[in-house]
């Protein structure tokens, strides 16, 4: 069953270390089969050097396991609730990577500063705010979820944009294109928290790039006119008129 | 004698570099066998690259050697004091790993302050103090131990709960349910402390998480209701919830 | 076509991930032919561990492809208009390394502070000036080769005696004798980024080296006086002298 | 020629990039045959994965190359100096190791703030001035060589006990009882920088050690009352007595 997109998860989990962005077993992928409603994830606590494409979980959108011998991540109730609002992401990572979970733990914002910043997110990436104590003993994952989608609903920001966000206290959740892209956008985001560090304690200034920039750099990779890579319609336009 | 012991905190010292958890010959990990009374520890001064299985000592609980070719350990008297006390403890790593260190020497405590610190520390993870002039002359490792211990009753502290400790100006130590479960600790410790720093530069506000996020966090992995990883009792449950 | 030049610029792209000076595809080298008027630079967007020798393409000086089946590096405008400009240079390199990203993010120019800067530029590493919105909606890599080419000569400085600039809010583009020596030149900017980072944090004084030391240790390593290493001029002499 | 210890010396100087302490060709390490009076040093801007135990360039006490094809490296006459005033080394190392260069180009002393230093320093590891103008034009490697001496005469103290310095806006040179074990000195420097800084940076307290754990620490592991490790005197006294 979805024996493709299992072994494209379990390759997408595999670059969580390769990307240094995993200690012990803190940190799950899942992709999408949207066809079919099924989303396929990273069986809990399971370490990395043991983990096969077989061990991988398969979840319906109810959150309900329809196939899998081991428990799903702990995790599988944010996955299935940004899965149900965003209805076009196809892959989530979530990480405790360090750089990202330190702006977490400060509540502090990731914003737009730099060209690597617009090269691949439309904007700041938002902190979701801690959870109170009754969404905690509620049903605590789920609300994980409901948090970040009630952020970007609240504040009007494209998922597809922007695709990731800090919880506060808690740690960056990102998604893309597929599995494997939301781990891109993962280690993107903790690249970005290092550049922004190290600039916030250089400067006291306001470091943010201006809109005409940001349009820049992200349209250059992303839509209908992008021309960075060898994919996008505009690439041969850009390196003739060149 | 205890040849299953030696070589799991053979793995355990072996496990310090490879965490990236010891520069030269800083660190020692113990395992102890509880029924006989009886710890292996790592011979002191030993470089990792050459350590054997072999070259494990057996102490006693009154800090006698009663197996070794070689010293143990100049912390000795440390791990025996600890293990007489903290009668739970199965294994105890101490290292000079660099973040661990950088809040020993500044006397700061490494507050509770996200889920990556509630997943595994239940409360902040205290400061020993100084030893005294009269402490380091008279018995200086033994009283290492009771500068811990003492800290862990006065602030009526569970070692199990928070495994881990700092003593002031000098380093980490953890404990754990084995030898292994020790390491583990010390490199919790030792990225919560990589993650605190930069939140404290970041930010002058109180960063501490709530006791509902610490309770939420602590017991998802910990105890009876636990429902993390494939062996917890409640993991199945969690999973169908979900 | 331009086979040995190819497999040059080939070697010196696949330093980027040896210096670790790179994340994903973040980064370009192009070393060119003077003679023949022509440049060979990395694809758009190729994976570093894809990436072969005659993936490379060439381009003239007028920025127009002249061989290749893949489209060049998005940022060739701005390298055609800095070979155009800057006539002693044979190679360039761009990256996002984090160190000079964040300088450059926090429009921090890199001040001459100690001896491992005055080895290898003489003088300060500027900041070229945040394009406007005209000039990035008009052509936008190639008026990133115009304001650096600006600053450098509004402020006098020699491109081959510091051979590197950081674009604010973007990054750092470096060059140099060869497309090898471009990237060593952008290893050794992100090396003193670091070292400035840190010194700038430790204090509060002007760290900056005085005229004399930067001569000493430039001059050492540079010119017809030169006496470091195996090939200058001096180098017998100095080891005789001594 | 002392072939041994050029094999010795060339080892000695792979443990540099071993150890992370060296970017490029920037460090150098030698070691003497006091008998002979005859040191053998890393030749000038040689890479290391280019290096042999037979490029090792062999030098006298006035500073004259004996053998060798190569330049020997450009440091060769602060090596010249040191050996000359400092009766009891027997190896020196000098690196650009960017935590040591960051507290040179600060002029921050690193001081005595924790045990990982006062098992390796018995004190501050202080910093040499700059060089005046009229040193550096002079005879700028030995006048380097020079000001460390004074300032260790000026403050008594002793260089075997601490056998490091910071050289103002330059970087560290570091020393010991063979040319391995100025490699290792370098890099206890390096390390107890790295804490420092950042215990520096989480508070504005005195952290200095006070004189008994300086004493505590040093002699545990140094002197004739050591009893660290499996060679000193007292470890089996120490082990018994635990």
């Amino acid at each position: 069953m979805l024996e493709e997109l299992k072994q494209e998860v379990y390759e997408a989990n595999m670059l969580l270390p390769e990307y240094d962005l995993v200690t012990f077993t803190w940190g799950n992928v899942s992709g999408i089969d949207r066809e079919k409603g099924l989303f396929v994830i990273k069986p809990s606590g399971v370490d990395y050097d043991k983990l096969t494409p077989e061990d991988m979980v398969v979840v319906n959108l109810d959150g309900e396991v329809v196939e899998g011998d081991l428990n799903p991540s702990s995790d599988t109730p944010t996955h299935t609730y940004l899965y149900n609002k965003f209805s076009d992401i196809q892959g989530i990572t979530h990480t405790h990577s360090p750089w990202a979970v330190s702006f977490a733990t400060a509540g502090v914002e990731v914003q737009a500063m730099n060209t690597t910043h617009a090269d691949n997110f439309y904007g700041p990436v938002p902190v979701a705010p801690e959870l109170t104590k009754a969404e905690i003993e509620e049903a605590y994952e789920e609300n994980t979820g409901k948090v970040i989608v009630d952020t970007f609903e609240q504040r009007g920001i494209n998922p597809m944009a922007v695709p990731a966000v800090l919880v506060e206290k808690h740690g960056p959740f990102s998604w893309g294109k597929s599995a494997k892209d939301s781990v891109v956008n993962a280690k993107v985001l903790e690249v970005v928290c290092e550049m922004n560090y190290h600039a916030l304690m250089l400067t006291n200034r306001d470091n943010r790039v201006p809109q005409y920039l940001l349009d820049k750099h992200y349209y250059r990779k992303h839509g209908e006119n992008a021309y960075y890579g060898q994919d996008n319609a505009k690439s041969k336009d850009h390196a003739k008129k060149a």
